[in-house]
């Protein structure tokens, strides 16, 4: 048991020390480029620029869901290494503002655009494709389920994950704060599915796909090797749900893209065809292009 | 300058000490009712449960505007007293499980439908009535700058908000943490606003109307107090932009539905009627109905 010391704030906050723990050094109060460089652009008509994140991973599980049920959804995969500031060279920027994993250049139109945040670009394609959105009669529940999603994991990355993995030290309050949240999210989530298959009507959908990274994952015990801490094995519905997601081929292999940790045969570091996933070797995962 | 003392978790973690500050009372680690409670319903097609917090602000601001375009979005707002824990009252929780205002029971169509999550009901509300979208070649930033809003005020909310205002204690770490985070949000705010008048295309939409309570409301130095601190002045395209909004009469009424604090003539605690924000008394303020 311990409580923080309090201390008494200045009046205008200033930029002076390092603050962040692990990903300290990518935190800045400023937004826009720190250095030129463009992107590489592929020739598939999407351009993916991101990196195996929870955030990234929901990307490119759709792009794999899309491809798997045959429609014309081919796309590059581009690692950005937030650790080293990726996202902040001129050309991510000019793509996504916010220097944010995932980004996407949509070249299938007759003009580029760019969409960021991973729900927008969910949204985006689903829409595009007229696939995993459910029926019409199940838009508002997909757009409700859509967006808690958005709203509510960043208590579980920046508030639980920061403060019970990342940061420097482990306090009690703010870990307190936040863990009571995680798991009342994953109560919300058990009951709901406690009579259904997936969040939203009779099939996956985007809303399943965007779920599932954070809290699929978290109850499968792959994040913040928290999961005795939160006791997640007692929210059985979610996590009978996560295995169903995580038994489809498609899935498996929208986790493997852009993922930088793991075992060799669980990560391709860039997917710019499908028979990248049979052909990756270590030569591959090590390539220069991903550097 | 004070670091917290660090403790060591406990292997699983357990609901024992109040945690939160000034919102420990409604902190749960388990969701559900709390007890039975029906809500009530007006005769509108548009039923609304919320309070004027930023994200109930959006929904009020949207129902005022869509009203002053002539479009037949009349609505019925019921105050719910998240203080007092309404949003834990069985009919709430058949609206919104995730028992979070704002929740909106929308009855217009054949069978009434529920949507909860402020920017779900945004859009669910804006594509009804095919209003406050922009053009179709702006969907994709539209939805960019949606879901924008949506990952990243619970930084400057649920982080920046708890921690500087509402923590029993203040402490450097968390706040150092969270106030870099909001002043780069901020930064990418001013310096997409420099050149535009709007955050997408040539017209106000449901990006602005998403995004103006939390950050608008901060930079006017509405927000924790904390417009010093932050310096929120510099933003000075942000100001800009908020100013125009804030000045918009619909804007104007949005902001006093379900509103419990401020001046008695900046507050409407429940809107039945166009004429309510007219005949508004200090009688009707400390309605029956509200309490």
């Amino acid at each position: 048991m311990s409580d923080p010391k309090p201390y008494t704030p200045p009046k205008v906050w200033t930029w002076e020390v390092p603050n962040g723990g692990e990903f300290a050094s990518i935190n800045r109060p400023i937004s826009g480029a720190t250095h030129q460089k463009a992107l590489p652009e592929g020739r598939h008509p999407f351009q993916l620029y991101s990196m195996g994140t929870p955030n990234g991973v929901k990307v490119t599980v759709l792009f794999e869901e899309l491809l798997a049920a045959g429609h014309p959804a081919e796309y590059d995969a581009w690692l950005i290494r937030i650790h080293k500031g990726d996202q902040f060279g001129s050309g991510f920027v000019e793509v996504n503002p916010n220097s944010k994993i995932p980004a996407l250049l949509d070249r299938s139109g007759p003009e580029p655009v760019r969409v960021f945040e991973s729900g927008a670009i969910l949204l985006h394609l689903a829409e595009k494709f007229g696939a995993f959105l459910g029926r019409p009669e199940d838009r508002p529940a997909l757009l409700s389920w859509l967006f808690w999603q958005m709203g509510s994991a960043p208590y579980l990355g920046g508030g639980f994950g920061h403060f019970y993995a990342y940061a420097p030290e482990k306090w009690q309050y703010p870990i307190d704060r936040f863990a009571m949240e995680v798991k009342r999210q994953l109560d919300v989530l058990n009951r709901h599915l406690a009579d259904r298959e997936w969040m939203v009507g009779d099939g996956m959908t985007i809303a399943d796909i965007a779920i599932w990274p954070w809290y699929g994952n978290l109850v499968l015990g792959r994040q913040y090797n928290a999961g005795e801490f939160l006791d997640v094995a007692s929210y059985t519905h979610v996590v009978d749900w996560a295995r169903r997601i995580d038994a489809r081929p498609a899935v498996r292999r929208g986790r493997m893209v852009n993922r930088t940790s793991g075992e060799p045969h669980e990560r391709l570091l860039e997917r710019h065809d499908a028979s990248d996933f049979e052909t990756r070797t270590e030569d591959r995962i090590g390539s220069k292009a991903a550097e």
